[in-house]
């Protein structure tokens, strides 16, 4: 059988890893206060396996025996447990649904093709049988971006691009790499690395997820206020489609009409399957650095992201989180050796004396790159734009913590599901000027929303990027679930969704549409803004044989 | 009738301006050399506007006065002269074709709205005519993006958004404005100048040309290298549709599928009227500075610029000429003063002794701005890597006069014409590694175009706007014309842009496609790229009533 790996079927990451608290004693506390869990109370066991109710493949076997001809014996599979694997990306609905014994349609097939003249034959087959094609990279979608219709009566394959995992080569002297799309994170970054480059884009879900869905999905990484999204960080792309291949050359910048890339980043597997991108590469950079600092109130550290934004200084990384946000970083560290604990208990001590109110206090990090002198001249900018606004700096340690931790979150979710608890994230960008509104109303929205379900939720935030006219927020919410999870996980869901767009935000930032953000297409992008881009679907895939119902519903 | 000002129906800019080299001695000799001209013949009168053949407007009384409902008395017109300037834009070809008086169709009306709901008032009652609507700007393009089809048989309407020439409102806590799409660069900085915020777009066209022409066709600054191209300012939009509008809100990034932004960017009116754009606006700079370096030789230069481009400083603008350019620069210097001459033949000699080959001499200039901390830090940081490629600051001399003639190149254009002699220009991106290749080779295809003609032909150029992975090279070409000026300049244009393409370059970096690029479109986006697009025109616009014909030929 094919070589690739696959995260949990049940949750995130791979088996033997999980969330522990054990050593972070500050961390049931919080908990218990956020939403009210009583950590002490034993985990509930998830189902196994052989308990699911995995519907039976609708693949003939002569389809089979064909697309098996076309990428060799055992690169076509209707094994349960990989197509069920397959069936879902890892929001919270996808796991409430997959520990609900909840698979009402899964892929029939899942078919792993070598490399691009694999993919379009396979793709040619699937046309020609009039099958559903969805891509699958790293299965780390939380919009319902992989999502097999129910309703759907046609054979669906899982075209995995899991074999396609290899940096082609580096333009060293242009900065760029070509890259095959279903090379994952480490993998890319391991590739460039031992030849001196990085690609500079580290999304949260880093570890799992691929180049292909990157793209796919308009992806940002952490760094991206220096590296750019993927949409600026990707020059070239090919594309398999029923009748060849779309292939964008690596020009900086062009002006030949609209732009196809552009339709081709964000498509979701609509237009067809992304087999290989050139991405613009960076020399590993000399100094890299994460500081952290503290500022007294959210509304000081949103005016200072906004002003660093603006200044000469251009940092890698603008994040700062809201006293709630900061609350729970802070219960999430391990137990303090003697000394560390006596600084941080000295330094609260000297800024409660300076006035400050510690509920109130929104831990930051700023990142810089390059070389050590331009680093000192960034700090020198940021440090005086920080202390302007009342912060202070806490220095390394805390970024560097910040740094070793910062794909973990999502284990934690799947610790906090076993015991009964629901947690997921929404995200947005507005305009710097619109910022606070939006924060306000998803807040509201959040809590209005528990109070009508009777719970006792949470909600927190941190600002994520920065450009130049906006930002990034970005929120996650957790409460205990009751009968009917996904439900009530819809209802705080949407609120907050509704929130975004009523107040001038987009419905998401950098986590694509699928089926959980299509029903606010109209409201982001305007009706006839939805009908400019169901043409083009329409006009691309007339049979509705590419991942149909994404982004826009049928 | 309408206050909207145009340019001269034969030629660039206002009445009253042109070209003059009375005052500047070392051009007649440089023309004589570099394309054979003979400056002390007399200029050709050109035709008056009486001598032209302009076809009869096919509007009927009824549609007319139809569309007089809609925008007033006075904003509609089927005069001669009006149609006759918005018939073509600014390219050789238009000044070529309409100096012979080849004028085979013109639009039969022109419509000078008022607002938004005019324009959506007018499409709506043009597609239900089953008119054709070509959107008007500055009509400075030079890629036959105005042309109407020779063999349109319905009535044409030139859409001219003059009148949408206003700063609708800035915000400030942003740095977003929102313009209407007929504004010109000019007013476009003048109104955002008083308010102490500057857009930054500042293409070779700006004292003519318009925000909605500048989206419409993928336009780029003089310091785009630091503001970023229009597709990088452009944050929100309006586009009026048959059926409504298009609103593309300015959040500062999103992931909602594919690019309806970028789609309509670049769109040259196929997919509707441009109304309203929302740009990113910056605080008009503290400090803002073009110095002027030699390279002596263009593999220095470039060399140099691509070092910069991957630095920690971040320039606004960065160019380099070529010998041959830096030359012609130099030739249309006005008589120097004594003090300045003796300075220059001073700095000529210390080169010499330093063993440079004035012939290879390569002019640079490269702009900073901030404040006066941060462009003293980038001026540094660029100045060692001058040092480092064999160059020499020359100050801000050359780089204020450059900064005050760079809008007055096209005059030249008509100067010449006058004068029996087509210049024009194409221009390119390409990454870094393969740019001295294009360079050799559009040198090369330009001369064997010319040696192909029997003419004495002309090639120059500069690179124009670098970026992290690659570059713009822009050149400049004119020979004397024959029996078939048209023709020849084809075989000139072509072979250029037939080099682009080979060799790894787009066919446009920021003059959009017209009909003049559209025969490279299939060789630059591939022809799977191009049956995108033409899905997305053909679903968008099923009657073919906006500017057929235009990026992808019927």
């Amino acid at each position: 059988m094919t070589s690739v790996e696959h995260m949990k079927w049940w949750g995130w990451g791979v088996e033997g890893v999980a969330f522990e608290h054990s050593n972070k004693p500050d961390f049931a506390p919080f908990v218990k206060q956020a939403v009210g869990l009583d950590l002490r109370k034993p985990a509930q066991a998830h189902l196994s396996f052989d308990e699911l109710t995995v519907p039976a493949s609708r693949a003939s076997e002569e389809f089979i025996a064909e697309l098996s001809t076309l990428v060799g014996q055992g690169h076509v599979t209707t094994d349960d447990q990989e197509r069920v694997v397959h069936t879902y990306g890892k929001s919270i609905r996808d796991l409430l649904r997959i520990r609900a014994n909840d698979l009402p349609r899964t892929p029939d097939l899942v078919v792993y093709p070598a490399d691009e003249a694999e993919v379009a034959s396979v793709v040619a087959a699937a046309v020609a049988a009039d099958a559903v094609i969805i891509p699958f990279g790293g299965g780390t979608n939380i919009a319902g971006s992989l999502d097999p219709q129910p309703t759907e009566e046609r054979v669906i394959i899982s075209l995995d691009l899991g074999r396609l995992d290899r940096v082609l080569s580096i333009d060293e002297g242009s900065g760029l790499a070509t890259i095959q799309a279903g090379a994952q994170g480490p993998s890319i970054e391991e590739q460039l690395g031992a030849k001196g480059w990085t690609m500079g884009h580290f999304p949260d879900s880093f570890t799992h997820s691929t180049l292909g869905g990157w793209v796919a999905t308009r992806s940002s990484g952490m760094q991206s206020d220096k590296y750019g999204d993927i949409a600026d960080i990707t020059k070239g792309l090919r594309m398999v489609r029923p009748n060849g291949i779309v292939a964008i050359r690596p020009v900086p910048s062009a002006s030949t009409g609209p732009s196809v890339r552009e339709m081709i980043i964000g498509s979701e597997g609509r237009l067809g399957i992304i087999t290989e991108v050139t991405v613009q590469v960076h020399r590993t950079p000399a100094v890299r650095e994460v500081l952290g600092y503290f500022f007294p109130t959210w509304e000081a550290g949103l005016a200072a992201m906004h002003e660093i934004a603006e200044s000469d200084a251009s940092p890698s990384v603008t994040r700062v989180s809201n006293a709630r946000e900061s609350g729970f970083s802070l219960a999430t560290r391990k137990a303090s050796t003697g000394v560390s604990a006596q600084v941080t208990k000295g330094l609260m001590k000297v800024l409660t004396a300076r006035g400050w109110d510690l509920e109130q206090l929104c831990l930051s990090f700023i990142g810089y790159e390059g070389s050590a002198s331009h680093v000192r001249y960034e700090k020198g900018l940021v440090g005086s734009i920080v202390r302007k606004h009342g912060g202070i700096g806490v220095g390394k340690g805390p970024g560097a913590l910040y740094d070793q931790k910062k794909f973990d979150t999502p284990y934690l979710r799947d610790f906090l599901l076993d015991r009964g608890a629901a947690a997921d994230v929404s995200e947005t960008a507005a305009p710097w000027s619109r910022l606070q509104e939006v924060y306000d109303a998803a807040n509201d929205a959040a809590n209005a929303a528990y109070d009508k379900l009777g719970v006792h939720g949470w909600i927190m935030c941190h600002l994520s990027h920065s450009y130049h006219s906006g930002a990034c927020l970005y929120f996650t919410f957790a409460f205990i679930t009751g009968d009917d999870p996904i439900g009530e996980y819809e209802q705080v869901k949407s609120a907050i969704q509704q929130s975004f767009v009523d107040h001038g935000g987009t419905l998401s930032h950098h986590h694509a549409v699928g089926v959980e953000h299509s029903p606010w297409m109209e409201q982001d992008i305007s009706t006839e803004g939805v009908a400019i881009m169901r043409g083009l679907f329409d006009s691309a895939d007339p049979g509705s044989n590419f991942n149909p119902g994404k982004i826009l519903a049928d």
